[in-house]
């Protein structure tokens, strides 16, 4: 046996070589988190000059307990710290910000709603006919904005004495102005969040965008919370994302169980006849299923082959 | 008896000259309801030629049979109908720009709650120190926009590998930013609303406004919906206005009455003795119910004299 042998031992402290008795003869200690990443040229080193093995494993506990001594602690507890910093950097994924992005979206819409149906009731005083002409949020509050009342007369076909509204001030109307406009840029972020998304989805989940397009991609993602927690769920559970309330409905009353959640504004599912619709909704989530799991495990994109099958297997004859 | 005798009457068609028979000698048709309005001078006209008397009331029932002619029709209907509208047009009053402005900084201040929540928590992603930093939400929306990551971490004197966050890419970045600038932009119109309704109320209810100030004036016109209402509300219920539910609690369960609604967050409440704090609030409910009632009927300013009674009474002595 030979009583020279000598050995090496990395942790987040350093690198050192330890004799048979587990005394250091030699260390390195780290001073930060990028130096521990590196230390395979220290180990390399080391070997070299001390001729050292590495640790076995049955020893590890051995060479830690003599490295609990105090003189090591602020170099463990500041390597550590900044380890922990970092694995927290790290879990920080893109499903963070498909989720962000999507919970946004859908604030938007909950303020605009709340925004716009002010300005139509405020914008009464000035031209009630207008509120009931457009039906639509966006083309209403573009025509507040860009359109004075003489205009917007004009468009409705009635003259100001028809109109059951007044004259506004130059002060008055400026209000209404200022707060169709925050609606209008609100509407605006909106689209640019959905440019976004669907950025990071081609990125991210390519062949659930595929098949489902954005809106649906987006609603099955913010269920699942993440694309793995997607890609671990079986296909009849993502058949059934978002109709919560009606399988439990079933479950606790025997009322018929559901056959589609999220997926049910699917096109295909729509295109369907009534009597199909079920299938045709098995049917696809079993390739959304499919699709996913591609996705999370960054294989060939499949989604266009799954589509055409899809489409080809229900095309209405 | 004068068998010769003419009577002239007008309504929204038209003036008409009547013998005693009621049979129409001539008439003036009203094209529009601007006509109708300069009756006088077609009446002085016909009085004059006919030597035609006003109609005693006790025949204006069988004149209007008269009237009821269908050749009459489109003149009373048009008529009829411009003399609505103009009639809805003044029902428009200073009190419904004053409801829908406070209603507005109400629906901005719950928009820019959810807003401002979700960004700070996508801000997190980026520098998760600055939301725990900075309470106030408009420092840190203006903070977002207007400092770059480094100037952040200056000032919350960090480095950026102690920060949790990661350093994101332009694009992640950007729809962050700009959701900040929607948000900012609300809290400019926030208060751009707030100056145009202190000017509006300082031309409506300047009593009001004096006595209480802006925020407390508006909460209670917001409860009362017009001045006319808030004018005709006893001094008592204006004193509870706002403890609604403590008041119906009391009612039923004979807990004990509420002393204060609004009016609890006035300074001269706030600054009273706990003991003192409901004398206070029926004193200034008193003199609030003066004053809106000044305002309605258009005295002179009363708000200056009551605010000074009622400190002198209540200075802390």
């Amino acid at each position: 046996m030979d009583f020279n042998m000598k050995y090496i031992y990395s942790n987040l402290i350093g690198t050192f070589v330890f004799n048979k008795d587990h005394n250091v003869l030699e260390e390195h200690l780290f001073k930060n988190i990028k130096d521990y990443e590196n230390k395979e040229k220290v180990e390399k080193k080391f070997k070299k000059k001390h001729k050292a093995k590495d640790l076995p494993k049955e020893e590890i506990k051995i060479v830690q307990e003599v490295l609990k001594d105090s003189k090591y602690y602020r170099n463990f507890y500041q390597n550590n710290l900044e380890l922990t910093v970092q694995d927290i950097k790290g879990s920080i994924s893109k499903d963070d910000f498909i989720n962000q992005t999507i919970s946004n979206i859908n604030d938007i819409d909950k303020t605009t709603n709340l925004l716009v149906k002010r300005l139509r009731d405020w914008f009464k005083l000035s031209l009630p006919e207008l509120d009931k002409d457009v039906d639509d949020h966006e083309t209403f509050v573009s025509l507040v904005i860009s359109k004075d009342k003489k205009e917007l007369l004009k468009e409705l076909g009635i003259s100001s004495e028809e109109s059951m509204g007044i004259d506004l001030k130059k002060d008055d109307l400026e209000e209404i102005i200022e707060l169709a406009k925050s609606v209008d840029s609100l509407y605006k972020l909106r689209k640019k969040h959905e440019v976004y998304l669907k950025d990071l989805m081609e990125g991210f989940c390519p062949n659930l965008l595929e098949l489902c397009g954005i809106t649906i991609g987006a609603k099955l993602f913010e269920h699942a919370k993440s694309l793995k927690r997607l890609a671990l769920l079986p296909a009849s559970t993502i058949q059934l994302l978002g109709a919560e309330k009606a399988l439990f409905r079933h479950i606790k009353t025997g009322a018929p169980s559901p056959k589609y959640g999220i997926i049910f504004t699917h096109p295909l599912v729509q295109r369907a006849r009534r009597k199909e619709q079920g299938v045709v909704a098995r049917t696809l989530a079993n390739k959304i299923s499919l699709a996913v799991r591609v996705d999370y495990f960054k294989g060939q994109p499949v989604g266009k082959k799954l589509r055409k099958e899809l489409e080809d297997r229900f095309k209405r004859k």
